[in-house]
Formats: C-alpha cells, sequence, structure tokens
C-alpha cells in the first residue's frame, strides 16, 4: 500500500499530542474565553485562521445564539470546611453552562445537582446544560459516596451575559473554486478524544495541505461550537458551500489506538464516502463502517434536508462507544501519540485520493503495445509473474473515460493510492489522458 | 407496534364468524342462485351493494359469460336402495356444474365419474367442471372404499341455461378519485377458508371504512366468482381502473390461524406491495413471502399485461398451503373468529398506511431545535435513553421531501405506523410540510 | 432440457478430433507458412474463407504488423554427436519466433538458452518471443537433466522478412446485416486444448449454421494470429462491427473434458453474456463464470476501450487452470471427441438462444382461455399436476413486450430454450406477437 510517508507522520503524531497538552486544561463551552483561547492557540500555528464572532441573540435558522457564559470558579465546601468539589481541579466538576449559585443546603438537599456514574464508580462525568438554566456539580461515584451527612456550601462564580459566539475559520486556496470542507470542535472541556484529537489532525492536516507544491481543491477549515457553532457557520456560508463542496468530513474522536471508523453522509456514497472508505478497506480492512443512523456530531448539521453537503465523519473509536466516553477518564493517555498519527494518516489518505481521482481514457484502439515501452515482458513464459502487469492491464481496460479511478480501483481489486504511480507513467507515455476531473 | 385496536377487532372476529356460518350451506357455483344469494346477505349488511348482471354468452376479453347452473338435487342409490351419495348432506358432493343425469350403471361403470383422495381417505375434495360437460360426484375415500357390487342409480338434477352472471360492486367515495380496490370471490360452495373468509374481511373492512370520518382516497369492493368474475368486470371498468387504482388486495383465504402470508404483485413493488409488506414485517415478521409465480387467484387478471393493476394478495395461510384446501375439511372450525379477525386487522393497517403515506419536508435547514419545543431533553447526559428523541431526528433527517413515509421508516428500521403520531407532532409545530401524497 | 440433438452432436466431435489430428503437427506461429498451411485447410471445409495478407511493417493502431518467420529446422547436437534436442520430433522444442544461430558453446554456455519446467519434469513448455529477438530451445526437465558437460552444438535455422500476416474470415449472410462474431486463434504450434479446439469447433460451428434454412442474424468467423491477429482484423473493420456486431464469442481450450467455462465480457450483461450464461446455467449448473479481470484471449482486443464489442469467451478449462496448459502435454489425449463435443453443444444453444431471443406480447387482456385452445385441464382437481401449464402461464404473464425471452425464463426459471415450442405454439394460436428483436 502506497500511503503516506509513515515517519513524517509520527512526527506529526509527537506534535499533535504536545499541542493536545496544551489545551486540555482550558475550560471551554460553547461560547466563552476557552473557546477564544483555544482558537488563539490554533491561530498561533495557522496563521491565516479568522476567528469569527457572532453576537448573543443572533437568529441561526431554527436557533438563537445563547449567551456568554463566564465560569471563574466552581467548589462545594463540606462539613468539615474543607473543599470537597473544586473546579480548580478539574473543570469537568461543573455542570457546563451552569448558572450562578451560593447556596448552603444539607447533603439530601445537594444531591438532586450533584452527577456521578454509578457504573463507572472513578470517572467525573461530563455534562451541559446549555438550553435550560441549571447548575450542578460531577464527581466520581467513589468520591459521592465519601460525602457525609451535613451542610454543604455550594458555590459557582458564573454568569451568562449577551457577547459572543466564536468559531475559527481557515481557507487554503487551491487551483479550483471547488473546494473540502474540513469541521471539528472545540467546544468540549478538559477531554482528549472527544475533543482534543479533532482540532489537532485538522490543524495537522491543514498545515500538511498548506505546505504541498499544488493542490487541485481549496480546502475549507472550520473549528467551531459544536451543533450551535455549525449551524451559526452554515447560516452565514450555505450558499457557498452548497455550489462549492464536493467532499468534507466532520473529524471527531479520532485519537485513540483502538480502531478506524467510518460514518457515511446521508448521501451514502458522495465522493467523501467513496475515497475514506476505499481508502480504509486497503488500509485498515478491520475499520468499522458506520450508516448516517449512528451519526452523532456535526454531520447532523451538513446533512441535514436542504443543507445536504457531502460530509462523512473519520474517526478512530466513534463517540459512545468506548468506555470512557464523556467522562474525565477520555485523557491524555487514552490519546496517544500515536493514535493521533493513525487518524491524520486516513485524511492524508483520504485527502489524496480526493485530489487524484479523476476520469482518465486510453488513447489507442485495442491493447497498447506495453513490450515496446518497456512495461510488459517480451517472453512469454508460464513461469514468469504478471502480477504487476496485470495491475497494469486491467487499470488500462477499465479506462474508458467513464468511471473513475476509485470506481476501477475497486473492480480491479487493488488500492487506488497504489494506481497513482502507474497512472502517472501511462500519462506520461500518452497512452492517457485525463477527459474529466 | 401501533396497530389497529384489538379489542374492536376481536369484535369484528366473532362478527365475521357467526355471518359465515350463515352463508357457509349455501350452494355457489360461478353462476346460479347461490351466488344472488349470497349477494342479497352482503347487501343486507352493506345497502350500498350494486349487483351486476352479465348475461350468458357475452364477451368479456378472450372468454365468454358461461350459461347459468341451476342445481336442484344429486345423489346416487346403491344397489340396497339407500342414498350413498347425496347433495343435501353436503353440496361437495356433486362435480360442481355437473351437467344432469339420469341413469343406472354398475359400479364399475359408476366409477369414472366419482372424486375421492386415497391421501386424504375422510375427506369429500372439491371438484369442478366449468369449461367442458361433465359430470360426477365427490366423496370421502373412506365412503368409496364401502361401496359394493351391484346396480347405481345417479341422480343430478341440474340445468344450464342461458342466464346471468352475477357480481357485486361496493364503492366508497374519498377526498381523491384515485382509489384502492378490493377483491374477493364468492363462488366457492360450502368451504370456509377457501372460500368465505375473503367476502367476510372484505364485508368487514368495507363497514370499518365507511365508519371513518374521512378518507383520503376512495375505495371500491367486488364480489365476484372468481377468474370469470373478476374478467367480467374488468371488462365494464379496465379504463377506469387503470387511470384511477392506487393499490388494491385480492383477500381470499384469510381466516385461518396458522400463518399470515403476502403474494406480491406482478410489478412487485407497488404502493399495496410495499405497504402490506411494511406492515407485516413489522407486526407479524414470521410472515411468509410469495412471489408473482406463486399467484393463484384473481391478482393472476389483475396483473396480466396491458392491464398491470397494482393489486397483490393479503392472505393467512395461502391456497394449496394447507391439507384441508379444496376439500370439505375446510370448514368452520379451521377458519375462527381470531384467524379472520387477524386478517382484517393487516387489511386495516395496511389500508391505515396507504392513507398517512406521504411524502414531508422539513420547513427548516439544519436540525430544528427541538428542546425548546419540549421535544428533546435539554441536559446532555451520558445516563440518558436517547431511543425516543432518535426516532424523531431519524424522521426528521430523511423527510427531504423525496422520500415517502414508508421508504423513511424501512430506512430508519421502525414501523411506519408508529411514526404517525410523530408526524402529526411535527406537523403541528410546523417543523413538517406534507409537499406530495 | 431441450437442447441440440445429441447423436448430431457425437458426430461432429468425431469430426473434430480428426480434424485436429490432421492439423496438430503444423507449426504455427503468428506468421508464417504454419497458419497458411492451417488456413488452407480450413478452406477445404469452408470453401467461402476468405485469406487475408496483411504486409509486414504495416501499423495497426498501436502495434506493427512483425515480419514473417520461416522456421526449417533447429537441433542441438551432444557431445557424443547425437541430436538431444530435435525440432522434427516437436516444433515446441524451438522457442517459438527464435531468430537463427549456429554456434558451438559448452553446457555451461548453452544454459541460459534453454527452457524446461522442473515442477513438470516431463513437459516440453511452450515459450515464445515474438517482439523482441531471441533464440532458444524449449524441453523436458527431464531431458535436460541427462545433458553432460562437454561441447554442444546449436543450430536453428530460421529466417525474419519482411513478409505478411495471414487471418481467415468466413461470413454467412442471415435475414438481418446485424452479425454475431466468432473469433478463434491459429498462432499456437503443437498444441490441442490451447490450440487446435477452438478453431475446430468454429469450423463445425460455421458448417452448422451454414446447413440452416434460415437464419435471423449473420454470422463472421475469424480464424486468426492471437493479440496482432484480432488488432489487425479490427484494423480493418472495426467501424463495421461496432456498429452491427450484436453479440460474439471467442473459443478457445474449449475442447477437453474437464469443465464448462464463461468468461464474461467488459460490459458484463450483453446479449453474449446472457445467451451463454443462461445456456450454462441450465444445462451445466456446475460450469465456472470468470469475469472479466480473468481474460486472456482476444476478448482484451474485443472489450478494450473504445472497441467495446459484446463479446464474451466460451472455454470448456480455461487457459492456465489446467496442468497441461501451454506444455507438450495439452496433446490430442487431452483433447477428446466428446470434449470438443460438449463445447461445440454450449455454442449451438447460446446461438439458438441468441437467434431466438425477442419481445414477445400476449394479444389479450386478462388471461386468454387456454382450455377451449386444449392448452389448460378443464377439470378442476387438486390431483393434477400444473407443472406444464404453470410454466405456459407464467410465460404469457410475463409476455408484456417490455421483457426479453431471456429475462423471462429467468424470471420463471426455465431455460428458455425450452421455452421455445410454448413460444411458437402461441403465436400459432395468435395469443403472441412478436413485437421487438
Amino acid at each position: 500500500m502506497m500511503s503516506c510517508d509513515q515517519s513524517d507522520i509520527a512526527v506529526w503524531g509527537k506534535t499533535m499530542h504536545q499541542w493536545a497538552h496544551e489545551l486540555y486544561p482550558i475550560c471551554r463551552s460553547i461560547t466563552g474565553a476557552g473557546v477564544r483561547e483555544t482558537l488563539d492557540f490554533i491561530k498561533v500555528h495557522l496563521s491565516g485562521l479568522e476567528v469569527h464572532s457572532v453576537p448573543s441573540g443572533t437568529q441561526v435558522f431554527d436557533w438563537q445564539v445563547p449567551k456568554e457564559w463566564e465560569i471563574n470558579d466552581a467548589y462545594v465546601i463540606g462539613p468539615d470546611g474543607t473543599k470537597v468539589i473544586d473546579f480548580q481541579r478539574s473543570n469537568l466538576h461543573v455542570l457546563n453552562y451552569s448558572v450562578a449559585i451560593d447556596k448552603k443546603l444539607t447533603l439530601e438537599e445537594l444531591q438532586p445537582y450533584l452527577y456521578s456514574l454509578p457504573e463507572q464508580p472513578n470517572a467525573i462525568p461530563y455534562v451541559t446544560s446549555y438550553y435550560a438554566p441549571r447548575w450542578g456539580f460531577c464527581l466520581s461515584h467513589e468520591d459521592r459516596a465519601q460525602l457525609k451527612p451535613g451542610m454543604y456550601h455550594a458555590v459557582i462564580d458564573s454568569r451568562h451575559f449577551d457577547g459572543e459566539l466564536n468559531y475559527g475559520e481557515y481557507f487554503l486556496p487551491g487551483e479550483s473554486e471547488k473546494e473540502v470542507l474540513i469541521s471539528t470542535y472545540i467546544c468540549h472541556p478538559s477531554m482528549a478524544n472527544n475533543e482534543l484529537s479533532g482540532p489537532m489532525v485538522s490543524l495537522a492536516l491543514a498545515k500538511h495541505l498548506a505546505q504541498l507544491p499544488k493542490r487541485k481543491y481549496s480546502y475549507r477549515f472550520v473549528f467551531i461550537p459544536e451543533t450551535i457553532g455549525a449551524i451559526s457557520f452554515l447560516s452565514e456560508r450555505l450558499e457557498w458551500l452548497k455550489r462549492h463542496v464536493v467532499a468534507g468530513y466532520v473529524l471527531t474522536c479520532i485519537g485513540d489506538e483502538r480502531n478506524y471508523s467510518y460514518l457515511q453522509s446521508k448521501i451514502e456514497n458522495t465522493l467523501s464516502d467513496r475515497a475514506a472508505m476505499h481508502v480504509l478497506k486497503y488500509t485498515v480492512p478491520e475499520y468499522r463502517l458506520y450508516d448516517f443512523l449512528s451519526r452523532g456530531s456535526d454531520e447532523r448539521q451538513y446533512c441535514a434536508p436542504g443543507v445536504d453537503l457531502p460530509v462523512g465523519s473519520i474517526m478512530r473509536t466513534r463517540y459512545g462507544d468506548y468506555p470512557e466516553y464523556h467522562t474525565s477518564l477520555d485523557d491524555l493517555s487514552l490519546v496517544t501519540p500515536q493514535g493521533l498519527a493513525g487518524g491524520l494518516r486516513v485524511c492524508m489518505d483520504a485527502i489524496k485520493l480526493i485530489e487524484a481521482n479523476a476520469f482518465y481514457k486510453v488513447t489507442v484502439l485495442c491493447e497498447p503495445q506495453l513490450g515496446k515501452r518497456g512495461l510488459y515482458p517480451t517472453l512469454s513464459s508460464m513461469s514468469l509473474d504478471y502480477t504487476d502487469v496485470r495491475t497494469l492491464t486491467n487499470l488500462i481496460a477499465y479506462c474508458d473515460g467513464e468511471h473513475d479511478l476509485i470506481e476501477i480501483a475497486d473492480k480491479i481489486k487493488v488500492c487506488a493510492l497504489d494506481l497513482l504511480p502507474t497512472v502517472e507513467k501511462l500519462v506520461s507515455e500518452g497512452l492517457l489522458e485525463k477527459v474529466k476531473e
């Protein structure tokens, strides 16, 4: 398999993991300083990043941009005067988007505001309440069990105010105005696979593509708060995107080492789907394919009726399919340099294939005489191995200008990326010509 | 599964079985008094029924309407002077449509005119000869074995004369001129599954539909002699039917308790097929699907080349697939209130789905905000069960105006009938609109 | 199964085997006297055969017609003065198309010019070098092992000169200008399955078709050197063929008794494919189906992009799939009268079906009344066997003018050839009419 350079990839893996370390402690939400701080970090590495601001209250399709959330501190002081829950130790301890509270209550009165997971007693769960005012604390079930009866003092020093929602957009022009969309989200607090892995792989991918001497397609990367960010972005850009996007991926949960996954777009056989599935089939045959019914991220918006963008999702282990999902256990030991590198590799290969995919046609009638060009053995004998020339002649046999490379590769049962040098050689010999992108 | 009300159905089951008891003794054939008596009974319960009369000799497509058959009595007197075969005991004893005979003959001479089933020694077989003049008697193989050598006196007091062929037609107007055709046959003498079950379920279905406050489609019920009746009816109505029938079913063998079956129309994926198969898949997953090669009833006419109506057949255990078929054992112990009720339920559900099926489109771009409408939990937590909202969001995701409800339900793996309340709620919220029937 | 007459076929089998005996000793190559001698033999049996001549050096698409090869003798004299390799004993001993040589060399110096098969020690391999000048000898590995050290004298008395490439073409006119193409090759020296079987079956098939009182289609048979002959022929005839060929087969490896095989055209569902696969499915269900990726003969040219003729390949055991392939063991004990007869039978049946295939439409609405025409039992009884009338009524049910006989036969699960008498009967009854070829 002729996929991307493995040593380059390994270097990217370490870099991404280092970036993730720096971003991990920030308390992100769908709005607020955490998002901006994260975007600032990305902009350091991707200077062309444009940071958008959408005022609270703005109507975006069926939604309204919510108020901005500021969180300064949050803790619970126990009967013995010590902080039994402390936002400073983990920003998961506060119910994300909590309203302010400063209240003394008994343990019994406090219990309805506490969230823990009996089945995962050592994990702090990640819980949010964006669209209904609530306050609460999340803690491990073990810690909850230690709470003694008595009076507690719950403090959440937060506020909601008319501010802005922010997202980053990075555009990389190519030879064509047609573009590939990469979308990832930056609204999760201290968790690693879901979600720092997506932004990290997106950042590395953007830097990698920016370095290429040429690109057929333009590339648009968006770093957005999930759901409301995607809707805000689409509300701004939908008409353009519908006319220009040829393929796109949501990148999320793409940094662990367990699995590789692909979630199909609603249309199921877009260029995005075909490229990612082809690459995964030949490089990670055991990868897991999900259909659109298993969706759970921003492809919900990109593939909604009337939006209908060709967007699938490339993942390692999908959200909800690993036990650490949405808990404090989803950390930087679960997400590794190698895990991130593997995710990046699939993205690079899929994009390499999207760039290379085209319709070719042979320029001569009947089979070309390959022998005189040194492409076919001149001795005919049963003891020769014809495997390589078989792929060459199969490629030629199906290059009729009506099937693109992915389709031909599937038909002749080889990885399309492995065909690329052969295509190049045949084009340079004048035996193939590109008739359509 | 949200199919029809089960207690109503049970009441219908008892009613249908009672009706069948009253009709059971009548000696029906493809023409004659038995047919008229049966239609009279149906008209009592369905006052709008129109009884058609087609004169003997009328050319109907490739066929001629046969003479009317009158049967007064039929018996065989044995050597000892007793009636060894007697039409008064079972009208199956006479070969249906027999010519008259009054003849003394030896047992040996009589044998070629006797029909019995060695493999089912206690059953009187049902045998007909409509289009070639014959006489004969049917009896159980056990009884036949008791016949002693000697002189027999065979008498069939019947006559064939220029009369009429009759069938009943009941039309129930709906909002649309487009109609659903229900066809069943009334030419079988004393048998129950094949055939009193079809007319009984048709009658109940007609009464049920007549009671509905509104119907999208019009409904046409025909109670006809098999084959020649269907051909006569089509000969009269074909052009209209071709322009108006959107779906249709032959109802036959629909009263036993064993199985559920569906026989596809020749076109295989008509609205009739899709509705019945969808409903059966979700309510009786073990139901048996037959393709058109297994056809055996009036769908042979409705689906003939040039006729091409979208007509399948809903059955419980199909003709030929139960041992009592076409014998005296096919009686009112085989056909039960519960068996009839089950058959009726499938018809009601299929028609409910035909009525409800339509193309809907979401009215907003991106996902609608369901939380603010109380349709989605405002707290995001792994400990919640999202199954119900999953169906809701899946429905919305596929309502693009290009797939009808049956197709969407199949795609999202739920019974379409279960989606109807959700569709209604979303329509009333202004989130869905019907774009095409 | 109503396929061709088996006793006729057996006679053809013996005749073909006798022909093959006469042609076996000739040393053929892609050009030269051996090809002409073979064509002369075929012309004796097929007087209309036209022998074409294409001068060396002629440009044919991407290729040039090579020089003519003359081989007079070839041998190697061993240290003891005896001929250890002798072309007179088997023409496989010389590397086909060898340049001339007359040289004394040590065994060690000779070794690089010797070809043998260690895994098949008793077989002389068949090796060619058409497009690069080489000389060499082929021998069994056993014989090679016997060669003693010492001086050898290698002589190949051959020459290459500007001459011609020859191929035979036989055209059999039919009622239509549309034609069926049969292609086979005549460039192999003394081997039997690959390849004398193809020309022998083609010759018998041509004689058989010539004897028919009428043919719907015209037939074009070509006897050509593989690859360069096909390309030369196409270079001459392509435009005509593209407009007229409705079906075609390459016949090769069609004389052994092991297997039956079909190799699909690139388009996969042409009339050629459908007819051959249908006939094989019903007559040799265990036949082996190869897709176009397994191609290896002149279908490579006929199906090349821009050529796109509907040509598949009918074989018994495919080239490369039997151990004797391309060795001296592929002889007239492997190819038998019965093997050839079986191959011919499939060709005849496929062509019979191509000739008969058409679109029919019933002339009446609803089912025709078959009883009055003696085509349906007038007595209706469970003890009758309806299998035959079932096929009859199934045929009628699907004769809607939109599906051809092969499609209908597949649908109703009978061999299309078995339907032909029924079709004829229904046409003569006026119940079916042909609406399209």
